[in-house]
């Protein structure tokens, strides 16, 4: 594979060209890993390493139409000038609980556009959307010129604050609604999101949208530290009828601005890399110790032996990460 | 340090011998763990490798009372002809929200029961009562002859799940109580416990025990898929007053004896190991990534050498592995 080849045509904007260089980047293969790092290498050393995309993380329980607004909010990100990248999960290939639409009729304007790029992922092979290579994906995409960068990722839990740790900013979508379940869902996202957005606000549901608006403003409101001296706020609108659509745009332009301005966007992104070599070490060492273990017919060990293992891996590891970082 | 004499004056039940193994497993000097192997291994080629004691995990939140009810089920069990090891937090070092009085006042009377040993972990190097080493000391504990020993985990959400995943039972201790902290609770807990305990069920707090413990029971009846066959339940008691103290003694008899007739129990300590091997090297990655990164004084790093490092990382993790479980 031509791999300064294929930068130079993703760089040109060609879409095919754009296509296979995410596939190698998402590839779990080792040889295509190490072309994929060749590639990211060379478009890092086009680009600099100073951030310019910002990356927003669209998260939510399935079925609050999180496609939908990304496909308006892209529109609408394109006419202001921006080259706009989605990384969203493919309901179609598993078993999400998300559309049951194809890929093909999600973002189905957005797909043409030519100034957005959008890469659906299995969602079997991502954690709510996070797979094992997101964060190489978003860095692809910025280094070749998107400078706003969707990440969908669907609630479970683990994934929205993965998604929190990995991007500069966000967005969590909600649909109208009280009660029980909403009470254990807000008290954790108000500590992350930048924006609530209380989506389907529109013909019966707007009543109930108002309120539930106002719940999740009140519980934002609470926050004593927001990034970028940005104060977190609750919307509501409707993706479907573009109504509040005009005010989402804003504030996250406005979102946009004070990390721009904020001088610590440099220091976030290197926190968010530091974040990720963890994530992905931790990942890496449970998958190696399962398959090694699983290949190794061993089926009972005393615990003696797990501790003598355990320090000697340890120690390999330590040895392994200094030798590198020398 | 003479291991041989040490482990023979543990297995004497000598105290003092027993600290300082405890010490010695829980240390995490690198020239202390190599003893600690040799004084586990010593150990286990004593007693064998199959699980001799029930090891059950008393969780819930801050100032519930688990010591109290730890005190009351510690004597109990003694008086069953049991030895009975306790791994609990204390409180007096760290900024534990639980009991301020400071641990000497703490389980009295258990503290000096010949048949029982209490270790108190200072609650600032646990993880809401999982230490580096808890899962050692247990298998110490259990290869010296403790045939029950009590895990106190205090429930900061990730802590109940481990200790759930490295102990054979698990029981949840709450207050009485209702409301939207109680659903947030509830949830997550009765997928996990095998027995619900409300404590303080006395004085004016007996009607308010009574309702959160139907609540709990109403949740715990739709669990799937209870371990052992034992059917899970809620009990209410009051460990200052002894009332329902019987019915509790009782269940955990019952629950024991599900676990050593279900045939699954060495399987069961087998997935512990497994789960102690991942979580141990999970936290030694990040640990062991995050110093090396500080020592290295880079400040700066491109995602493509994060990657970079990743695969390589990676790589020799895998052969390190692979090589020590030939």
């Amino acid at each position: 594979m031509d791999i300064p080849k294929l930068l130079q045509d993703s760089l040109k904007g060609d879409r095919v060209a754009i296509g296979r260089a995410m596939s190698l980047l998402e590839s779990q293969v080792a040889a295509d890993k190490i072309l994929a790092v060749q590639l990211l290498e060379l478009a890092e050393a086009h680009s600099g390493n100073a951030p310019k995309a910002f990356r927003l993380s669209i998260s939510g329980p399935p079925g609050v139409g999180k496609s939908t607004l990304i496909e308006t909010l892209g529109s609408r990100f394109t006419d202001l000038g921006h080259q706009v990248g989605v990384l969203s999960i493919d309901p179609s290939s598993s078993l999400t609980k998300g559309s049951i639409l194809g890929d093909r009729t999600r973002m189905q304007n957005l797909a043409i556009n030519p100034k957005a790029f959008i890469r659906a992922s299995s969602a079997g092979e991502t954690l709510g959307g996070i797979s094992r290579n997101t964060f190489q994906m978003m860095a692809f995409m910025e280094a070749i010129g998107f400078s706003i960068i969707f990440l969908e990722t669907v609630g479970v839990g683990q994934s929205e604050h993965l998604s929190w740790e990995f991007t500069d900013g966000f967005i969590y979508v909600i649909q109208p609604g009280t009660g029980d379940e909403l009470q254990g869902i807000k008290r954790g996202i108000t500590e992350l999101a930048d924006i609530v957005i209380v989506n389907k606000a529109d013909n019966e549901n707007l009543r109930a949208a108002l309120l539930t608006r106002s719940e999740y403003a009140s519980a934002l409101h609470l926050r004593s530290n927001p990034r970028y001296g940005f104060e977190p706020l609750a919307i509501s609108c409707s993706a479907l009828t573009q109504d509040g659509i005009d005010d989402v745009v804003g504030q996250i332009d406005k979102l946009i601005n004070s990390w721009k301005q904020s001088e610590q966007y440099e220091v976030i992104r290197e926190r968010q890399k530091q974040n990720w070599m963890i994530w992905a070490l931790k990942n890496a060492v449970q998958e190696l110790w399962q398959k090694s273990w699983d290949d190794s017919q061993l089926h009972s060990i005393q615990s003696s032996s797990v501790y003598r293992l355990e320090i000697e891996i340890e120690q390999k590891i330590k040895s392994a990460i200094a030798d590198l970082l020398k």
